[in-house]
């Protein structure tokens, strides 16, 4: 037989981001990890080195997946909208894994740091092409304020109960919420785009 | 002399938000806040009863500062959510507060839930009042995106730096970010008001 490491890997990899997910960094254990995959606790080190590394994977693979799903901004930015609420309320894990980094007291540079940062600057571009202006500090602006207005209901799930009430967790007020969110986005974007067209 | 109880208590609340704010509620230790606090670990026992009542009354005097400072919601909305933009900018303990307790795995009820639900209750109404309609689902929408636009910078802050770039962190960046954040609930808001206004 060849070498397993292939499904090896990726099985350390989908058990670490459930033990990141549910832990935080601190928190994880790799030898809970290990049993999780059903892998020695000693080829997670041959494979990715340390706990800090093994997370830097994780957090890689859940933004590979995030960015192949969502797409860059294009034409319809409220539907992108849409799609990143869409995204987060059915993939829990990467806003929690980013909520464990932000509490987290790791310095700087954050894993997968400029990797990371060329999405994003990819992500203002298209925006800006798509707002016909040029990529700048108010172009990151206005996508930082479009991810936060689609991520900040699945953030803090429990300010969410709070606020809609005990109604919160039904499809219907689900449906309400998402189509708020979006219709909120297009308002401003679209009233954002009028007045540039009259200047 | 009388009883220290009032000064002891504060003491301690102070020493256990900073400890909570730091670590969140399994991580944090007891012993720690204890020495924080310059006070023997057994009497917060007797103060707070357990951890988790600690948690308890640490939350909810973080949330009566937050509520004390910010006032209800009221005619310039978008002046409100420029309000919870610097009072997060400014008081980072809160926010934190809610995530450890967001990715946390206590059960229903919240630390305090009865008392903060109707906290955000009476925002509704405030707000339901601005916008000349009724409490509703819709109204709770809008003030958990209002709480949103303003509170995701401050969130995420490795987020935020990710997309604003190195400049992220100088004053100036920061101000532009703040009056986007502020000009998109105008936005939104007047073309809102606008359309009922013409229904």
């Amino acid at each position: 037989m060849a070498s397993d490491s292939p499904s090896t890997r990726s099985r350390l990899l989908a058990a670490a981001r459930e033990e990141f997910t549910d832990r935080g960094l601190e928190g994880a254990r790799v030898d809970r990890i290990a049993v999780r995959a059903g892998v020695n606790k000693e080829r997670i080190y041959g494979h990715f080195g340390s706990k800090d590394q093994l997370f830097q994977a994780v957090m890689a693979a859940a933004l590979d997946e995030h960015v192949a799903a969502l797409g860059l901004p294009s034409d319809d930015l409220a539907d992108y909208v849409g799609r990143i609420y869409d995204f987060h309320a059915t993939h829990p894990e990467l806003l929690r894994l980013m909520q464990w980094e932000s509490l987290s007291h790791r310095e700087q540079p954050l894993p997968d740091e400029d990797r990371r940062a060329s999405h994003y600057a990819e992500k203002v571009t298209a925006l800006a092409k798509t707002l016909d202006t040029k990529p700048s500090l108010d172009t990151a602006a206005t996508l930082l304020i479009l991810i936060g207005l689609a991520a900040w209901p699945h953030t803090l799930p429990q300010l969410t109960r709070l606020i809609l009430g005990p109604e919160a967790d039904n499809a219907a007020a689900r449906r309400v919420l998402r189509e708020h969110v979006i219709d909120f986005a297009r308002r401003a974007l679209h009233s954002a785009t009028r007045q540039s067209t009259r200047l």
